[in-house]
């Protein structure tokens, strides 16, 4: 109910125990046919994440709005158009969850590793985020070959991405005011 | 940590403050752009969930299983043909998880609901099990109209269901031993 997406972070590396109780929550994520296929590609490395910014940042900017885009995503091209983007909001950290492309449970599965993470980030004080613009570069061919210069698989793509690290508030933990529900309409039968 | 899916349930009821929260911790998922349109269909009216269960193994008689097919989908198509099939292990409860169709979150962000009630059902000490059959025929007439009886909006579309109930166990508890976690790869960059 507190978690919320945290979308600033401070400079500061997350301690590794942490981080592994994050990533443990992700693998311990149902997954359909209990296969197990996702891959977690754990970037901390900052130069890495600079590299990987300045190409996300690239090729969005090559592309345009199309008529009933997805609202976010016409928000990125808009975005790396101008001076500054950083996709990954300059978090220390961003764990990219990648699968195989022809398996009919992929996006699925990582979505339940994803939020499996933010909700043990929330328990352990730390701020994260959904990201989704590799998932939306997931056939680009630069961010494929960077992607697999990292070590995803040839017959892996990327289906979603956490920025995770202490978030940059006053009292250095997320907001944890649940935004109202409005929406998600509940119908009992 | 130990969630489990749970394939077998007593007929008991699930008590409604039991049903409502877990029904609230998947209203508080994350969803892209805050947007809010995971639609949530709950069924507890057995009449319904038996006509749906008949419908469901007939649409799938039709089908053929083809080479490469989703091992789970193959699976489902194989067992409609038998004599009994039965997609929603008998549970009491089936929420349905629908969204709008042309929405590019909407398998993520019903996938994120799933997981939050998966973990909730657990907390509680109800069982539950990830269902994929309505998505697997979102787009068969038969099942949409019969959906679209029950309140889904033309718009929308079936993401993913979720069985719900008391398990039939020896001390009437979920399973809670993790499966072992041998996939799931990490890469740390």
């Amino acid at each position: 109910m507190t978690r919320r997406s945290t979308r600033a972070y401070k400079s500061l590396p997350v301690e590794g125990e942490k981080l592994k109780q994050v990533i443990e929550a992700g693998r311990y994520a149902p997954s359909g046919g209990n296969s197990q296929t996702t891959h977690f590609l754990v970037i901390r490395d900052g130069r890495v994440l600079e590299e990987l910014a300045m190409l996300v940042k690239q090729e969005f900017s090559k592309m345009e709005e199309t008529p009933g885009m997805y609202k976010s995503m016409a928000n990125a091209i808009r975005a790396s158009k101008g001076e500054t983007y950083v996709f990954h909001y300059f978090a220390p950290i961003l764990i990219v969850t990648a699968n195989q492309k022809d398996y009919g449970n992929n996006i699925a599965d990582c979505s339940c590793a994803l939020e499996n993470m933010m909700l043990m980030a929330n328990a352990l004080d730390l701020g994260s985020c959904w990201i989704n613009q590799l998932r939306w570069l997931n056939e680009n061919e630069v961010i494929l070959d960077y992607m697999r210069k990292l070590g995803m698989a040839d017959d892996e793509r990327v289906y979603g991405a956490l920025a995770l690290g202490y978030p940059k508030t006053a009292d250095g933990l997320p907001s944890r005011t649940p935004l109202p529900r409005n929406g998600n309409p509940v119908t009992l039968i």
